[in-house]
């Protein structure tokens, strides 16, 4: 019934590989499928203004894409003079999804920046984000227990995210592009390894939903997360 | 328990005023207690690019704030020299949830911008901006009925939003300025007057949250739509 | 014969309405007719780089419409990425006018800035935003005064301003967006309680004026000014 | 009395010299002083987009400083990445002088683009650009002329424009930058060959100003008016 | 004495890999040593304003740098809100390069718009860039050719890139970024791959060269290219 | 066979003419043939941030043209909100090309600004403003020496620029706009009064070239450099 040809409640191949950019603290190339994403995690010691002073830290996000990770090429968002609304609201909350399993001031007053580079994009591309560049930041948090600079253990839990759909009347897990653009309602659930909420966004792309389709996504979510939150460990060799 | 002495499951006053601005083809002035949005619904003959020559219509939104709604004056986005990431985030979520009730080719190939101009801001605005702009959006869509530029009945049904968050450990509905800033959890509903869901935005913003807390917000969710879409009809004489 | 059934030395039915901004240190919605106009004054510590240190302060003004106060919508200047040359020289008007009544070494080094947002416009947006921004400048002026900011008496005067223009002929008072349209002549003028001219800016719309036109437009850019002054005085109870 | 050593009703030495600019259908040196303004006229066949196919050309103008026109090096404006407010209010005046002038429908559907461009400032840049930029345009309508590319007679009337303020309690005409950072008032006066205003700009930048001290501005301005007038003449060969 | 402990006429290993942007219709990963840049080609049916109807075709060139190619983090262009000088200047010399071996008219009127992002920058990305965007072009014309979309022969020669210096006195082939930061002189070079000169630029950092100098890169250039170009045919299977 | 009917190695008339701006400290209007562009020096005492408490100072360009420097008229940059790519080129070139003749640390803590803005432009504005720059930055260092604010002798050697070609076959010096267009390569040299080098770049703009046809260019660029060189010594009085 999936055009890929996958169960409803199977995901896409996922691999998370560690160490692939050289000069980062951090860093992982994650895939969902044909979805891939460069993750960075690059630690600064200067913090946001506001921050200043405060003894605390900062973990925050930039999301981009290269200009033909898509099917027909993407404008280039530094030619255009700024980023787009979607990419705004993407970058947010992947930095507000690391935040939520990080201690800021077990940190100390650093900055983590984690990038979030899609190379090639097949849908889920904010999901496989927040999934790649948790291990990312785990290897810069690694990095800067190494030389202690931080002050105590900073990471509280782990964190990743899986998008779930209605596709044909079927609630199925880990939409790809052609999934996406069909479906009648699409949710990305960020989730802990500890099982619990960091973010749920459900939309209605047609049709509103009811409460019993909210909650047949929801227990796909929590298999999808619960594969991704194994993956990770595995990986991190935890 | 509450700053404003308010029961768990009490709104603050609403209220909705039609026909606030002489020159718009609809507009509400909505406010949720001391939070007032202006909303104007404008009709414009011209369609986004990629809609040109379809004989669809399209459903938008912008959101802004008055310099001193806040207490201590925020920057005027026009002087900045662009709209933030939160402002386009907001007004992507309000143009969503007004699209999700209207059928866009019964529109006919007009576009109608729903303009939310916080003059007050004590939490909830964009739940507000949402609630006050689908009365505004009626009347420029019956503006059009009489003029008979419509092709058939655009309106499906309505929407009406409301946030709720787990404030000192108890879940509590419409959140305040001083509650949202204290509250671990938030969330926003946007639910039409059919008792379906068009979005949910849950947020962690301290520890995260689980399952029954989220259950437990949305059965305030659904008691607050029902009651703001009562208001809606009652304040549209339907 | 004007189209409003006004004399010529009539001006519309002003309305001056202090503290309807919870938020602001000084407020006032200003109304000239159908045009009306959110005036709050914002009382800031910090000054501009150039008077830092010189223990003076500053007076600033900021001009904006929403989007929909106009006949058809205008582009917001926020989605436009900056301030029309139209808006940024209207709010220099505007703070110039008033920084003429106020002693800026009295003031201590603050920085209040005056925001005129226009809610509805139907002519003369910068002369309505003159005379309200003045009311709301003394209500936080006397909030400085109250906890002992200032270093001593403030104000100077009181200001004013109102349009004058040659309409079918005929030097007329105030005029409304239908006659500011057709009018060959259009003046505006600035002036203290005192009587005393803070700025006169006269234009030749289509054919050029001579000294007798405007002659008989400063006649009546006195007596308007004179009851506007009045209304001020009375309004902040003097 | 005036650090020049001039009287006030004197001028500062005027010099006007056509066809400075190889390119351009116009061209002229205005120098007031030590002020120097090189000024084009550029006749382009496209016309702003809310004037095409209605058979009436636009005349616009463009103002710039060259960095070190000014005693201490002025940032780029192409740098900073947009044009100051102060610029862009001389440029609206210079474009609405020289249109108070010309015949936009014999003009025929082109517009007529007047830069302005400081290259040595000292007081009086605008009236210098007013008056050298009629003269560059009276050269762009010959040219056009002797194509016959207009409709008729598309220049009314000549241009030109002259300051005037109160400096050290004396009215004065045309200011230097030594005067203009002292004057207590200050304005600015465009006027037709035919001895008509076509704008008045006066601000008082210390103390409001009277009637009667507005009168003695406006006698200098119409003397220096004159003599500019008769220039403007003399070097066309009129 | 080099760094790497290459001879002076050493390149560093210099892998090509095509197809590896699925969707684009060119694509090749080139590695100079560790420097990393993604090339794709990608082919638009639409060509630049000043082109469109002249039966010719373009070829353009942007460049990115992805944030953490560099040892420390780089600010996102897109959130700087612009292109940096130094971007603008490579992906002009890219854009440049290729066209040199291009027939634009045998193109017919599509675009093909080559985008170099770096991902790992250790010098000469600029160079890598025009090397690995050669191959991406070829097979997007190839693409193209299959589906019979070009008008003749469209590729007339290939082109490649390499940079030569005088580091520590010796003139050395290709520079990582530890000898780019110290070299005296700096010169880029591509050509075609008959030996003829496309583009040459060299650059005193320091003191200035001499002609002996100059003809001494020339020589290592020269040898480099011919290495480059064999790699080409070869990886294209000519 | 030049359209201006020069020999292939004669150069254009060139002039130097210093103190053409009454503030800067230094400046120099330069023309060859019919290009013209105003050049001054400006000394400042803030450096750039990353050089702040060094003990050296820095040299940079600024590179501008007015509208109608050109046969059309070209859209000026301040309107259009950002520097081209060629504009950014251009002056970066200048930049370095001025600071391989300056001992930066002799300089002391200031930046010298060159503003370079072309007032007619017919080929060769480049290799112009660097030929005038080099004229206004003696003087601003002269003025500079006066003052007692270097550290010593901060010129190392004179600077000059020039562009040759192959225009319908033949290498001729110093093009001008309509041998430009035409040329098929195009190359800008910079060189010092001592003869050597500062930069080199050769592009081919139609047919690759050949060693020898740049050799050919050098002869050519040697000479005009030469002409240069002994000129700048000349209105100097060295």
């Amino acid at each position: 019934m999936r055009p890929s040809g996958r169960q409803p409640s199977d995901m896409r191949a996922v691999t998370l590989e560690r160490n692939v950019a050289m000069k980062a603290e951090g860093s992982c190339l994650v895939a969902f499928g044909n979805t891939k994403v460069l993750c960075t995690a690059s630690v600064e010691t200067s913090v946001p203004g506001w921050l200043r002073g405060k003894g605390k830290g900062w973990v925050t996000a930039e999301y981009g894409m290269l200009p033909r990770a898509t099917g027909s090429r993407t404008r280039r968002e530094a030619t255009a003079g700024k980023q787009s609304g979607r990419t705004q609201e993407i970058q947010r909350l992947i930095g507000r999804s690391l935040r939520a399993v990080v201690d800021l001031e077990a940190l100390g007053e650093v900055q983590i920046t984690c990038d979030c580079d899609v190379l090639e994009a097949d849908g889920g591309t904010r999901t496989a984000s927040i999934t790649g560049a948790y291990v990312a930041l785990v290897d810069a948090i690694k990095w800067m227990e190494e030389r202690q600079l931080t002050r105590g253990k900073a990471l509280i839990d782990s964190v990743a995210a899986i998008s779930c759909g209605i596709y044909r009347g079927t609630p199925v897990l880990d939409l790809d592009y052609l999934e996406d653009v069909e479906a009648h309602t699409d949710a990305n659930f960020v989730m802990t390894g500890a099982g619990k909420f960091v973010e749920i966004q459900g939309t209605a792309e047609g049709a509103p939903f009811d409460r019993s389709e909210l909650d047949a996504l929801m227990v796909l979510a929590e298999k999808g997360i619960g594969e991704l939150s194994s993956m990770q460990k595995s990986v991190l060799g935890q």
